[in-house]
Order: structure tokens, then sequence, then C-alpha cells
């Protein structure tokens, strides 16, 4: 908000190189961390799980997307005083509002494949 | 299909490495060709007017992103017989589809950035 009002606001706007809600954009839809999310989108998930499930993904990469979307809101680790210790990945109820509109591009686009097939 | 029936029937996985799903997903999120689904979501758009609009976009990874994008087959490219002659660049119906859930995740990513400022 400025003196000038409402009209004069800056709002988010993702096409704005510098606007949070670019780098947001960017980084919830970067080729590990999208998917990422879409597996934690289908319930908590420990490293292992989520290494399997996303097929392909490094150790190291799984770790960058996982810190990287835990910076930005979107997880949380909780962790289980189990012997050994057990760490589960956990959508935050941003990062569930993020995941389930990325499954809705992902539906769409396995339809399409399907649908050629 | 397989002769075991529906049981065995391949289908689409964005999160198998080999999957076309997962590559449409992968290219329909990269970081320009998102952000030129966005600007298109909103109506056809000549080269220029693109390039003003996806902030920070070079020509060169502006060409590219429009011929990946039409090689997927989500856009088309209209050439009007005008002196000079005008071309437009258009969303097919399944780019029309990508586009709004695109537009779904960058509202939601907008208006966190807005709550949070």
């Amino acid at each position: 908000m400025t003196p000038e009002g409402p009209s004069q606001a800056l709002v988010a706007n993702v096409f704005a190189r510098d606007c949070e809600s670019r780098a947001a954009f960017e980084h919830v839809t970067s080729k590990w961390s999208s998917l990422v999310l879409l597996a934690l989108g289908e319930g908590p998930h420990r490293f292992g799980q989520l290494r399997r499930k996303v097929d392909g993904v490094s150790e190291k990469m799984l770790s960058q997307a996982l810190r990287g979307l835990e910076a930005e809101g979107m997880l949380i680790r909780s962790a289980r005083s189990t012997a050994p210790p057990r760490v589960d990945y956990e959508l935050t109820e941003l990062g569930s509002d993020v995941a389930a509109r990325l499954r809705q591009l992902a539906d769409l686009l396995e339809a399409a494949v399907d649908a050629r097939s």
C-alpha cells in the first residue's frame, strides 16, 4: 500500500523477475522439487521412500530439493524419537495446496498421454 | 492393454522416468515455458509482446520455449497475410488446459506472497 491508495499498491506478479512469487513459482515447478511435492501430496514419506518413488532422483538432488522446500515453507521434517530415529517429510498447508495444483496438472498430462496411446 | 486385461495395462505416471507424461510435465513446468504458457493463457501474443511480458527472457530462450511448446502440441503459430506478415502464438486446447492449471498455481503463490507483505 502507498499513500496514493490501492490502485498504486504493489501486488505479487509471477511475470516480474524480482517478485518473490516468481522465485516461489520457479522453485515449486523445478525438476525435482515438483515431483517431491507430488509425492508428498499423497502423504508423509521418509527419505528412502521418496528416493524410490521419484524415479531417477539422486540422494544429493533429493536432499537439495527437501532443504529448499523446507526453507520455502512447503514442508516440515518431523523426527520421531524411536530407535533408530525416524524422520518423516510432511507438507505444510501451503505445500499441500501447491501439491494439489501440481497434481491437477500431472493428471491432465497423464490423461493426454493415455489418450494418445 | 495386454491380454491379461486392464489390471496389467500400462498407465501414464509422471513419477516414472521414461514415461512421456514425465517429459511433458518437466517441459511445461520448465523455467521459461511455464511463464510463456501463463502469458498465452491470457490470449494470443506476438513475439515482442511475450518478450516484454515475461520479464527477463532473452530472444534465444523465448524462441526455444516457443519451439518446444509447439512441438509438444501446446501452441500454434498463426501467420496473418498482412504486410509485414504478423505471427501470433496461440494455445491449443491442451495448452489452454495446462495454462489454466499453471495459473491456479501462480494465483496461489502470488496470494501467499501478498499475505506475507
